[in-house]
């Protein structure tokens, strides 16, 4: 105690002791502590610490850390291809429950893979190629034990949308395949450069709000889509947008045909049914699961019964046997589509991305392992880049299925080996058995599973938690409804950063006081046992002070200080001789914002106030440092706390006579 | 001491001692205080206060509060117009100065307004009708008692730069002044409605760094662009690009004119030589305030005389007598030429206020009073859609000429009338004496007074202070000289709000340690005499919590207690059983930050790690509430201050049996 010291350390010192020279006053009977400067770092150093935190937050490379360089090349391979991590340890006991997990899974994505294919717009035989090739290249490189792998009903969808608004699969069936199979391999290739740049951390702007928003608004646009099958309906809009699609429906109320419908009500009740059972009981998930195959078997074994009869149901009609064919040299790599296949590409595969990445997380953290976001990226990149040259359209990790996998007792992702057999079985001997699946069953399919994807209750919670989250979803859904995909998809990422940038430009300011008996200072408005010190304006700032804000906070700080002022006027106490600006929250500050802290200081100054810096972080003490502000402000003009400041001023008062002002 | 407490207050509760119910706990030695929740507010309520803080942060009507009706109409019309707040005080000595600063003002305004003019590629006389009307105007409704209004430099660069890609002066010289009268119609009313809405802090956004950068990028673009003048060119390029302007001098050196170079460099010389002896010695401002009309005068007298042996010299040539033409029926309001005109507007526009806005800031603060941002913009806008109905185009306050008056001693904007009232004798009887000025003159003018905006110091102190600021500056300024004017703008204001994002997307984390003998812990990097308490990491999170960092700081808390084990277990230290959060620093949370904090705590609970969160602030606590995550963490996970968190968590382990972990 009664020890003076230097309140601001040297740049260049390594510990706090070696001082920066600034006069030491002669009083203070208090212990006051330094302000230190973080330690001296080149602008290189600084630079790839930046870098590194930017791009490998997670330190992907520790393990390597002090390993010999045998054991270095086996975690290298292990790092890349995570099938040696797990196959050395592979057994027959987790070979049996992945045997069963991965024919329930098949038995799913066989009805799925037809009925998304048709969501794209694309022939059903295209879903069950991308239900093959895909997981078979997951299941080396993939680091999730329990993604199932496939198409899904939002990549199809969008990808269907985009490209059928200039492309109609109908009139140009080749091109339109061209441009599918174009558009996966640059959804691929952005998957990949995202994981391989490091860059995962963009899909992090599609926010939940914006995809709870999203995902309601496109359930929807697909539910109404397939009234055209509901309703055995030939002639339908191509566009996504929901005020064509319910004109389209009524336009043709000729065409409606009553056998379709009866048969598509009744499986699409069928299937809401067992989904509610497996909802309410998840032990009963195999009900959903085993639903769609086994409508689709019902209605096929109806329709070839009633064939003579039911002449109004549309059937699939014949597919052809057979493994994927090649279709590299089917991509279309020059000419007026190319930049509507890249852009389909890119949203197709970021939605695709979002999707695999948060179910590959959402598994990995109730079995309490890790996945490494970037890596998955590569591997659902490569897939997708392989999948584009075998046939195959977007796929990713699905959350219905891969929830199936997970309830069904998956182990590792041979399961998804398993599927892929299973649908290898499917292309090469049972095809002809689709002949007569009528078209309407995969609507029921196709809206059963979306119907899903509708959370009003997560809507809900936003709106109870964040107005601006919710906001953000209802953008996301009314976009997707009203204008387009990319576009409501791009206005509620808008929405999301405006948020951001909200928060950054109108910061919170508050009056802090004393709680009683601590050195603790809080905000006055929050703790009613919060006392304010005479003679102090103690403030606090909640956001780093930038250029977007560092007006706003200088004219705020100066209406603080003006209600203070008002505030003691009518109460006549003592007037305001210094004020605190407490800048713990304070993480960051740039030349703007320092400019606008020395000219408040020269403002007070004027005035004859004090303004006392408290807590300035590292960073923003650096800055100071550089900018040479540090010097201005001087001793007694930057404290560690609050409460240090409070007392160190308060008996410096006392010593010197007290100037007239 | 010794008192139990509940440390979370009810929504509903009015002070703190109305507790939420959550079990109390039976030891507990030490004082722990409750961490309350902010007074509970209506989602009107708080709608309406965050509106208030968005646009009324200044609280413009606070002058009005507790007033007379008489009072209240008193003080809107000086809020209105503040000519009636300073009007009636006004003196002859106030008037005796700013007769003289005015005088100063004008001759500088002139030859000033001449050049400007031709730098929007508009007909000389444009430039000084605008010294005329706008002035006049502003000093009715401007609040800034120092600013001197008239065309300036960046806005009429950008106006000729924008305009003239589109439309050739010389080929269409009636729609190309209609064009320039309608921009400058579509920037005033761009201004005036940001006033008017109150979104004055849209301006804000274009950062120093910005400002710096593209000032000086459009200095150099300006400066080549005069070569034109200087050389006594007749062919140019119309385009401000860097290339095509260099390009264009050595294309056509057969029409340099030898004499039209040796009188320009002797003029650019005495110009920047009396600039020069005017920055090193402000008592001598009146030097560069009259050298350009002295050069103007000197090089007409010159010409005049010469003028049989000087034809290789152009000259300004017939300027027409007479007041400003009205030119509201000039206004192209519907055509193929509107969105340029009204894009043109509004780049100007936001350009010609930054510098207003900035201007009058400036002056404010040497002397101590407020300008209102709001209020100037309402101010700047309206003079200039009055402008644009009497023949003007975009004025606003010009920094030179502002110091210029400031210095000369001006006191109120009655110095803008006095000007005012000179350019229109000139107008009215001195046009003639203008025939024989040689447009070189104009040239080294512009030069003279755009190379005053290069400021490589702020440059150097960017680079100092923030490498990421100095980035921003660069791109202007190289997005200026190589892209475009709008572009380049554009792109380092991407830059600013990308800084932003990258600190929210990857804020500081960091270990802190406790300073021993007090309760303050602190970065363990920084100071280096906190140390680490056993049992516990304490980690602080530096930014809000959002959808756009949940998914990082998830992972880099996971990396530190992955850090913190790798390292205890190499010394041989106790395990961490507790990781406590600082939360002081987190101003904010949205939902998905909230679920990536339940579920780090789910997972730390799997690997019997302690979750405990300390000083969440009052934003953050109602939205841990409002979610339920605060019932999640209960007694024992929030903490009003780390200290109190260590020193109760321990004395539970102390009375508490320890648990097989």
């Amino acid at each position: 105690m009664g020890l003076s010291s230097n309140r601001v350390e040297d740049l260049s010192g390594h510990a706090c002791n070696e001082g920066f020279e600034l006069p030491i006053s002669n009083h203070e009977p208090l212990e006051v502590h330094k302000v230190c400067l973080p330690p001296h770092k080149t602008t290189l150093q600084k630079l790839r610490q930046r870098l590194l935190e930017v791009f490998f937050p997670d330190d992907p490379l520790h393990k390597f850390k002090n390993q010999t360089c045998l054991m270095k090349f086996v975690l290298g391979l292990q790092f890349f291809f995570p099938v040696f991590e797990w196959g050395p340890q592979y057994n027959l006991k987790l070979l049996r429950a992945d045997i069963i997990s991965g024919l329930t899974i098949a038995s799913l994505a066989i009805p799925q893979g037809i009925s998304y294919a048709k969501l794209a717009n694309l022939p059903p035989i295209v879903g069950l190629y991308s239900s093959f090739v895909p997981p078979l290249i997951y299941s080396v490189l993939g680091s999730s034990r329990h993604l199932a792998v496939g198409p899904v009903s939002i990549a199809s969808l969008v990808m269907g949308t985009m490209l059928s608004e200039a492309v109609s699969y109908t009139e140009q069936p080749l091109l339109y395949l061209q441009l599918a199979f174009t558009a996966t391999f640059f959804a691929g290739l952005f998957q990949a450069s995202l994981g391989f740049f490091r860059l995962g951390f963009i899909i992090d702007f599609l926010s939940k709000a914006t995809l709870v928003g999203f995902m309601a608004g496109a359930a929807v646009i697909v539910s109404l889509q397939q009234l055209k099958g509901l309703l055995g309906m030939t002639h339908f809009t191509g566009k996504m947008q929901i005020v064509p699609v319910m004109s389209s429906v009524f336009q043709h109320k000729d065409e409606w045909s009553w056998q379709t419908i009866v048969m598509g009500v009744c499986f699409l009740v069928f299937l809401l049914t067992t989904r509610q059972i497996s909802t309410r009981n998840p032990k009963l998930f195999w009900l959903s699961a085993a639903s769609p195959l086994a409508s689709v078997i019902l209605s096929t074994l109806v329709v070839a019964l009633l064939k003579s009869k039911a002449h109004g149901i549309q059937t699939i009609g014949h597919l052809q046997k057979g493994l994927n064919p090649p279709s590299m040299n089917m991509l279309y790599l020059s000419g007026p589509y190319l930049p509507l296949a890249i852009k389909t590409g890119i949203v197709s595969g970021i939605l695709a991305l979002t999707e695999g990445i948060a179910v590959g997380r959402t598994f990995a953290s109730l079995k309490n392992y890790q996945v490494d976001g970037n890596k998955e990226m590569m591997a659902i990149g490569l897939m997708n880049m392989a999948g584009s040259c075998s046939s195959c359209y977007v796929t990713t990790g699905s959350f219905s299925r891969s929830a199936v996998n997970y309830n069904a007792g998956a182990q590792t992702v041979v399961s998804n080996i398993i599927m892929a057999t299973t649908v290898l079985i499917t292309l090469l001997f049972l095809m002809p058995l689709f002949y007569y699946t009528p078209i309407v069953i995969l609507g029921a399919i196709i809206i059963t599973a979306v119907i899903g994807l509708i959370d009003y209750q997560a809507a809900f919670r936003l709106w109870k938690v964040d107005k601006l989250d919710f906001l953000a979803c209802l953008c996301s859904f009314f976009g997707v409804l009203f204008i387009s995909v990319p576009l409501g998809l791009a206005i509620a990422v808008g929405v999301s950063v405006f948020k951001i940038l909200l928060h950054v430009t109108r910061p919170n300011t508050s009056v802090l006081g004393n709680i009683p008996g601590t050195q603790v200072y809080q905000n006055l408005n929050r703790y009613r046992t919060a006392v304010r010190i005479p003679s102090f304006l103690i403030l606090a700032v909640e956001a780093p002070i930038y250029f977007a804000n560092s007006t706003y906070l200088q004219e705020r700080i100066l209406r603080w200080i003006r209600e203070e002022e008002e505030r003691i006027a009518a109460n006549k106490e003592t007037a305001i001789k210094c004020v605190i600006i407490d800048m713990t929250a304070v993480s960051s500050i740039d030349s703007s914002g320092i400019d606008a802290i020395c000219e408040l200081r020269r403002m007070l100054d004027k005035r004859s106030l004090k303004l006392v810096l408290a807590n300035p972080g590292g960073n923003v003490m650096e800055k100071l440092h550089a900018s040479k502000a540090l010097e201005a402000f001087g001793l007694n003009g930057i404290y560690l706390t609050v409460s240090e400041a409070v007392a160190d001023i308060s008996s410096l008062w006392k010593t010197e006579p007290e100037l007239p002002i």
